[in-house]
């Protein structure tokens, strides 16, 4: 039936691989050693999983405050696993179902369609949204939870295995919620730590270069604000921001301002 | 598929342009230098995501006091940028539908309709009325939540960009139920905060002028109730106040009177 | 369209009329000079929307004790108006909608006629009730709650004015609920304060009359009973049980005693 | 319209009025001189009712402890009472219907029917049954209740009359939930409350007679548990626990033993 | 009508006989003055009921401890009844209904069929689970909660009667659901108390016998585990668990240990 | 009815039991006594339910913490029973419903099916997430968890026999939600305990094997970690951890850290 499963599955190639490299528009800087050894340690999970027998499939938690690369990761992953089957699951595309039950259908169907390819990888992104939780009352979809916490522990068929990336920037609920037992694995994924990290972000995306020496001052800037202390702003935050000044032409001032705001948000005791 | 978007989408002169220009029914006075500060703000996103590449849209969050003047701002905004879809999203226009799945599906399909046009700005006003927030519970709606906070974050497909503007009266409720962090920016928008910001607006509004005086009574007045502190009055409730009083041939003493009473609703203790 | 609108709309005279007058058995008496006051009031906004341009509606809350004479005060202000469309959605007139995604499009209904005519007024009665509210839980139907507060503050299109007059026995629930802040202006209702006022409503009622004297009886023994404090009954329950006393012979010793218990009701501290 | 409403409504004698001689198995005793007062108040109403011209409607709720005769008192004054319709509603009657939906509408339209009369009564039997009222929770049918406040406030059109008696035995459920404030007057029933009282019950039903001088035996035995304290146990007990006896031959004492059961039961602290 | 009614009734015998004799596998062992005690009470309430003529239904309610025999006592007594009309409410024929509204139309349409004979006999088992209570929450339907306590309190048509034997190991439950207060009467059926009613058990059952004068070292190790005390075990518990021991040809001891495991269970302070 | 049943069920050999078999991927390894122990009392319960007559069901539940084994042990004696009917329910099954209604009917149904041959045996595989079970809110599906109650509590027609076998990891919730008094027997499966009991896991497993002398290495690792202490890891977790670091060639010392990670998660206070 592996045969017959080939035909039934459209290739996952073309419209998933456009929409992985969408994931990744800055590319990954390695502004930090943890950026090689997270890719290093999904690609060990990409060959294990490759090679297993009586296992079938792995589940991998990808876990850090927000903005700080864990889609893009998990997506550079998947481009370089070299899986025939990969999908990418996220909120927006879980958006247009109806309801609560409509997306577990949609979750369920995924997941039984990577059961047809032999070798399948799934990434899973922003879990805390695909179970619609918020904050107040708690709430959330009971419906979606139970399905997703079974499915990440349910292998496939003999003679099929998967691979699941899963991420999130709310490990605590994950924890509170009894979600995170159901993984086989967690990696976490961190924010730019410190003005060396930012320094080595910004002199990479070529942001404020040219004569006016602007990454100096930014990171003066920022040193002045942070008192030498933690950064704590996630990689996207800061490449967006840049890229936000460059089309405004707006000054290295500017840009750091914008950053300490985020320093204030994310280290509320500081700030 | 560019050509074939601009013929799906009907053009958004006309219906939606008048209905812009609906909701800033006094124009835009420069009461204050912030005005004119957020303004600048505004049309700065509205040139950055023009010409957005890697980025493909940004979302803003305008908060201030009821009344403030948000939703005329963000109208204003609008009608300056030349931004062939544009499109308001009010709780008005929500009431129509059903239930929070049918609203919830409208406000997906025109996200839909705006990722058709290469360049499109979305106004989503009163934010906490569309999750249809009430502070007895507390209660909301998730599903439509979820949505929007998921909306919020995503990019419009490759060649095609997005400026979302959103209103709100609760940014506390936005804190809380984690929704502002869905916002790239966020701008304050203040109510009229003294005498002076009161008198700019009376004069450029035309209000109690005449022979008798009218807006250096009013002012009199109103500095006594303060005591010379802030007043903190939406310009929305100064104008509608002023129109009722000349409507109905009120003396300054009334308005001030009213005035007085909002103050006195919206800083408690002083009142 | 204006001509069209006419013609869609069933003329509001008649069938509302009696509805209207129904409202008001004991006509209005003119107990308190608070009375002149608010008829005043309400008259003030009925002329003011009339050549309203800029501003086209104004929502009002009547509020005050149960049976103080909110509806009736609506009606009559209704009735003076000379407005073409007038129409009165009370709880009564929505018990026959199945649930509250019924009762809420009647509601929509209702605000989308009163749209067509050029000058409206829609008298929302109870507004406690039309949102299904119960002290215990609490509950209440954000169903309804959200499109009503919504319609509050929505004016209708250009060249139409509205006037709403909403009436409530429960405005800490308004308050409560954040219903209050969609109205542009509160006017309270007082129930019959002392025996002075008493002593004019039974007056002009003609309640207690003949050789008996049974007025002075009546107010000699609420005197006793309230030690001179405070009164604080509705007109409607003063009137209605005079009536119940005339139909059913019975003395003002009997009367005096109902409205002890009804001091007491609503006094309890002194009851 | 009048003849019109007398062709559509089915005569409410016969029918009804077996069900109400049915809610009366054991006939009205006087054992205490309340029970003249409760029925004469409730004729006093039924004649006022009568007579209403300006006030069309009258709702009165008579409470009490459980079993103490409510029901069989609102029967035996709307069987007196000669009005053409007569409807009794009982939570036995609503059990057929599906939801709290069904039951809505089904109140609704008994209330409809009662309109059509020139004079009608309704009697509403347990209320807090017929709103789904239960203890944990604390739960019930909003939908119903809503319903019912509106209904019981509401007056039957112009030229008609309703006369409306309800029955608890859960006054402090009604105050908690604010129904009590849709009555225009309460009547309290009382259960049988010493052994006076007890005896003129025995007496009237002729149980324990016969040479054996049982009621005497049973008052001793009473007496003795009570030490000469209240009683308090409702009339239908007290009944139906003596046909017990006789029908099974049991003793006074048997009897005696069953009573002291109840008397605990509801007088916890002294049992 | 009566007539019709038995043409309408399917006879009672021979289905639910079959049911009946299958709720009492080990037959009813008299090991305690208790069990004929209960026995009559019941057989008391069949005559009593046969005879009913003003009063027309009784409901009666048997409770006690896991496994004490409720259900087998209530069937033996429905038995015994020589009743035309016997039917048995268990969960497990609630089981396939959808749902809440499915199942209270079920009870309610066995009641209904009930009426249609002259004298009927309803058991409803379990009745915490028919209300599908649940501790956490608490969770239960109030749907199927108001149906039953209004059918256990409302007789049948003239000329009909009904005795209804409901059964329950939760009676604190029905105090706090205010369910007690819907039956005329309880019968507390007790556990197995003391060594030697477990003694009579085994005995009357055969467990145990043979040369290895099995019952005397079950007593005494039960005695050990006592010390003296009560047992405290369920009838049921204990015969299911000796059959065990006869199937799998186990030892006294290991019954013995199994019955200290339960009494441990149910008296955990000792345990 | 006995042939026609065998006619209706579709063996049960075959399908069942190759997914019986893929529950048990590793073996049953016998690491410590208690794995004899726990095999032993399931056959008895095999061979005890096959002789029963009068009783006709046991319901035996396996509880014990994550990975420890529960699965596979039922998997194991149900392969062992010879049973001619056997069926496994566990949540990957239950994942395609809609909604807790159509889970309950498929449960309801599975046990119909069983009913219907002479012997059966259900596995009920983590009876916490059949459920729905969530540890916020708390939450859960009161629909399935009557249902599966009830089922458990139900024997199947005369001439029928069934074992049922649950699994769980959450005992305390089994108790909290009065699930636990549902079976007749407890059986408690333990973690690994101590590296003695690892030792015997890896040997057999031969994993760590070869001239490295990785095992020795392991053992070291871990008695170091726990310092002698309880290791409590499942044998899942050992299992399947020593396969991942085969297939990515990970030495022993990175295996050793992988379980110092799963003891200190599930032994927070050492870790
Ligand atoms: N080392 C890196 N790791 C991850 N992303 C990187 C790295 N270097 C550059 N990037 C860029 O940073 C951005 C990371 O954004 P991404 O959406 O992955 O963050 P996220 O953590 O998933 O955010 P969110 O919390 O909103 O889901 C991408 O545009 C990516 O191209
Ligand atoms: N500087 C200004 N900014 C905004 N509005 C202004 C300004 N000057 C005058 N206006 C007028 O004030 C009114 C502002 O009303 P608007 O509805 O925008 O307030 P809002 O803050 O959105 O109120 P709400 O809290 O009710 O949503 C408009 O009529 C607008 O024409
Ligand atoms: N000055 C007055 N103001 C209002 N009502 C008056 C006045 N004088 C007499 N009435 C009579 O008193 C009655 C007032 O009843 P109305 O239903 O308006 O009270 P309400 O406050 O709306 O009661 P509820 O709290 O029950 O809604 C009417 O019958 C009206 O004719
Ligand atoms: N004075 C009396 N008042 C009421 N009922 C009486 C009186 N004398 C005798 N009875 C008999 O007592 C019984 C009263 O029962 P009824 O059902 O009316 O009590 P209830 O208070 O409605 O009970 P519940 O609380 O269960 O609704 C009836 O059978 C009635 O015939
Ligand atoms: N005196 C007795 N009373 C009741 N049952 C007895 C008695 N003697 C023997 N038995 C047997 O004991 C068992 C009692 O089980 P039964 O199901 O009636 O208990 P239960 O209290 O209803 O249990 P549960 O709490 O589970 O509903 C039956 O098999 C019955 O044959
Ligand atoms: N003695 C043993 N008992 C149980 N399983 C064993 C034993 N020896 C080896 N195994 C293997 O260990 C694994 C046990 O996994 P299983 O799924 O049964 O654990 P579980 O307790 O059901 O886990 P979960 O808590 O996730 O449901 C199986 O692969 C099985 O082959
Ligand atoms: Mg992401
Ligand atoms: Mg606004
Ligand atoms: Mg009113
Ligand atoms: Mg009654
Ligand atoms: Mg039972
Ligand atoms: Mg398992």
């Amino acid at each position: 039936d592996f045969l017959l499963a080939l035909d039934e599955v459209k290739p996952a190639f073309g419209a998933d691989d456009a929409e992985l490299e969408d994931a990744i528009p800055y590319g990954i800087m390695h502004f930090s050693p943890s950026i090689a050894a997270i890719l290093n340690d999904g690609l060990l999970y990409v060959e294990n999983v490759r090679q297993q027998e009586r296992l079938r499939h792995t589940a991998v938690l990808l876990h850090g405050p927000p903005a700080s690369g864990k889609t893009a990761l998990a997506a550079h992953i998947a481009m370089k696993s070299g899986y025939p089957f990969i999908k990418i699951i996220t909120p927006a595309s879980m958006v247009g179902f109806r309801d609560e039950v409509a997306k577990k259908d949609h979750l369920h169907k995924i997941f039984t369609d990577a059961y047809k390819s032999p070798l399948s990888m799934l990434i899973i992104d922003n879990i805390e949204r695909i179970i619609e939780w918020n904050p107040v009352g708690p709430r959330l979809s009971n419906n979606i939870l139970q399905a997703l916490v079974t499915l990440l522990q349910t292998p496939p068929p003999k003679g099929h295995r998967l691979l699941i990336l899963a991420t999130t920037s709310r490990q605590s609920v994950m924890e509170q919620l009894d979600i995170s037992s159901a993984f086989d694995r967690e990696i976490r994924v961190p924010a730019v730590q410190d003005t060396r990290e930012l320094a080595a972000v910004l002199r990479e995306s070529g942001a404020f270069e040219g004569p006016a020496g602007g990454v100096d001052e930014v990171l003066d800037r920022v040193r002045e604000y942070t008192n030498g202390e933690r950064v704590g702003v996630g990689i996207k935050t800061i490449l967006t921001t840049a890229e936000t000044a460059r089309l405004s032409a707006q000054p290295a001032e500017w840009f750091a301002e914008q950053i300490a705001g985020q320093i204030a948000r994310y280290n509320p005791l500081r700030g």
